[in-house]
């Protein structure tokens, strides 16, 4: 919270720039968290043993927390006065989602637009790791479990042996990454702040933009530009580690990485040749740009959108919401299955299928060139089981909302549990006109997406449990 | 295939009756599928000895040369002129499917109405358990690979020792049960004719009707009956034999039975209450006869309608999609996941959150009070993946035919992958606007539905094969 409150004097410093009187607001809402943050640190815990259970609740409730007090400059600046709309764009932002309920994004302040996608940057390398990179007070195991929960994708090699500098340097890397695209957009002639806004919607895989149209009436230099800088956020940022300590060799040799350029270009090809034929684009030019700046808005879950997908085929637009499922690597600020998870499915399924064939053969899952220990496949097979049943309840919760038809409710589910922002029929654009309770489901389905299921699943499930306790308490008596 | 020309002998005998000229059609397609069994049991294999892969390959292959020889009567009648149409509707027949390209059913003849109809009866339990009760050749070991290809369900619970005894059993309480609804339907007035339509479409969980407006023609007596034994066809039929040895109490005291009137109560209760709401029915009993009717249709995968389905509200709709794919029990002639798959995944999922909590937590799946072996959990999941993968994969190869949006091609691929019959948005009705590419798929989906998936696909991978070690010998040589 403290660093949360610390976060906000950045939207403070653009206000006074831009002469607007929201700094306020910010400056209140930093002060009310500070004092809060200070009050809760002066409880000092006696037991300050971590166990599994522990760290995934810890995670799931932080990012309710700081995505409850993000949410407060929009609701007392009366940018979005309603505050579960405000809740649902703040974490749309901390998530990298990139859903907007906003009818027009251009109203906005500029710090109000500052803060809307800082909050892609900062949400997207996890504000936790952020945290521990800061501030390493759990020792050890403690923090270990915090990772695990928090970083996104199934293998979580460590690049350096010590967490606290294993995070420093994905900043420094992250940073540098950010850095490089704000210059690039700069000389193709954004303007420094609106290349800030792209950069961090960019970075984190977000998708917030600061025009009602995303990118589409931006140059094709700047569309371009973004795209290739979405391509590199979905990238591990291990890989980055690799190349900067001069094994670039390793990088490209990595499994994840070539399934992930494999499915790019596949996708990128087929959609291409299938848009094209249909003549929803005058040159293959035009075609090709969009595409590519498309597939990589959607494999990356991005969000940005250079052109009106929703008038594409429907061929094109499942093979789109295919991809939303698989998303980019693991360890990259992406959202979705994640590429690793997708390729050691497909694998143990064509293993499985030989052993039926043949069922004495042995056959050992390789990811990489290693042996893949028998329960990660396992594991990798229960996240996809529980996202696919968490899609299906979230979606027939969606279906009850007189707004959304079949399609909808699936697009619209689909793009808030993979953390997207794309979507199709009556969910594109803004998400205001959702009733309430959709609105909750997209809430917890962004979080879901975000915090890899378990850490939201197990806090609802600690919120159960006392009346579960009482009940079991009822039960004992009358027996 | 001495067989299937033995059963088209019953047409005959309808089309004499009804003094119909395809008497012809049908006897020639049996003396052609006669004398070509001949042949081919006049060749001796060296080799008797079947591996589980050729017990998957002779089980796919049976059900694809069958119903190719299924449609011959129906293109040489000039019934269903086209070929790929008439395969396609035998499949839908032996598959239990019930999705039909026939634009209008009326106009077929009686005979041709008979055939149609007794494919789901034939298809019900399977023309291969059906031929081992008959004529056992195959000793033990080759016919247990033969069951465990064929027989629907993740258990397989030997009801009696011997297979062909088990068999012979299971086709007893098969004709008591179709007899009772050709015996309660002609109690509630309708023609002995079209009582066995419809008893053979209800025992197979089929679905076809001999209306066009399937059963919304008939009495409100008539509809129940259909829904009292479509839910009996749905249940294990090891249950009825329980019942039959006195062991009544046990059978109800089975878990998957508990599941599956569980699912079938509040999926009824829900969906009347959301129908009702939304104000479709006028009064309250005319909506709980429809929606039970419905829900038993779609649970059991038999594909009757008795009112127009897709006025009602999404939620309804969506609730009716995610029950088409849990299906009825194991061991019934039903299609979809079926319920103990369903359980077993919904436990095993539970149990893996309480071990993600209690990292050190020793807990055992149980079925039916039963520990399960470890494996069967895991072949279940492998079995749901695999299922959603190819829904994926034939939703978008159906998006392409310009018949079909999304909805429809999501409908259009469940209802077929599950052997089910009803349909929303686009799929509703005859499908026989859809393209030739979108009704191979479909053939595909329902064999690959009913086979429970791994025949057909081993039988795709054994005709690609070929391809592949020709390909294998020319890199060899290239080395």
């Amino acid at each position: 919270m403290i660093i949360e409150a610390a976060l906000m004097l950045l939207p403070v410093i653009v206000a006074v720039i831009y002469r607007e009187p929201h700094w306020l607001h910010f400056i209140l809402t930093a002060v009310g968290l500070a004092i809060l943050g200070s009050l809760l640190y002066l409880i000092k815990p006696k037991n300050t043993l971590l166990h599994a259970r522990d760290g995934f609740l810890i995670v799931g409730l932080a990012w309710l927390v700081l995505s409850a007090a993000g949410a407060v400059p929009f609701v007392i600046s009366g940018s979005i006065p309603n505050y579960l709309n405000a809740l649902m764009e703040t974490v749309s932002g901390f998530t990298t989602t990139g859903v907007t309920i906003l009818d027009d994004i251009e109203a906005l302040s500029h710090s109000m637009l500052f803060w809307r996608s800082f909050t892609h940057w900062v949400g997207g390398m996890g504000i936790l790791v952020f945290m521990l990179s800061i501030t390493p007070i759990a020792g050890g195991g403690s923090a270990l479990y915090l990772m695990k929960a928090e970083s996104p994708g199934p293998i979580t090699e460590k690049v350096s042996p010590k967490i606290s500098s294993t995070a420093k340097w994905l900043y420094v890397i992250y940073f540098a990454i950010t850095g490089a695209e704000v210059i690039a957009l700069c000389i193709a002639k954004l303007s420094l702040f609106n290349s800030f806004l792209i950069s961090f919607a960019t970075m984190g895989t977000g998708g917030f933009s600061y025009l009602n149209t995303s990118l589409m009436d931006m140059t094709w230099a700047q569309q371009t530009i973004a795209t290739v800088f979405m391509l590199l956020a979905g990238l591990n940022f291990s890989l980055y580690f690799l190349i900067a300590t001069g094994k670039g060799i390793s990088a490209i040799k990595d499994e994840e990485f070539r399934w992930y350029a494999a499915i790019y270009v596949i996708a990128t090809v087929v959609i291409t040749v299938n848009v094209y034929m249909t003549g929803k684009f005058e040159t293959l030019a035009e075609a090709i740009h969009h595409v590519a700046f498309g597939v990589a808005s959607v494999i990356t879950t991005t969000g940005f959108v250079s052109c009106d997908m929703d008038l594409w085929p429907w061929f094109s637009k499942g093979l789109l919401l295919l991809i939303m499922f698989i998303g980019a690597c693991a360890g990259s600020t992406a959202g979705g299955l994640k590429v690793s998870r997708f390729a050691i499915m497909i694998k143990s399924c064509r293993r499985y299928l030989r052993k039926m064939m043949h069922p004495r053969s042995v056959s050992v899952l390789r990811f990489n060139k290693k042996e893949l220990p028998k329960d990660v496949h396992h594991t990798v097979m229960f996240y996809i089981i529980a996202l696919v049943l968490l899609t299906c309840i979230s979606m027939i919760v969606v279906t009850l909302d007189p707004k959304s038809d079949f399609t909808t409710a699936f697009s619209a589910v689909s793009t808030t549990i993979n953390n997207n922002g794309v979507a199709f029929g009556g969910a594109v654009g803004s998400m205001s006109g959702f009733a309430w309770y959709s609105k909750i489901i997209f809430i917890i389905d962004m979080l879901i997406g975000r915090l890899e299921i378990f850490p939201i699943i197990i806090l609802f499930a600690t919120l159960v449990s006392p009346f579960r306790w009482i009940s079991k308490k009822i039960k004992r008596r009358a027996d």
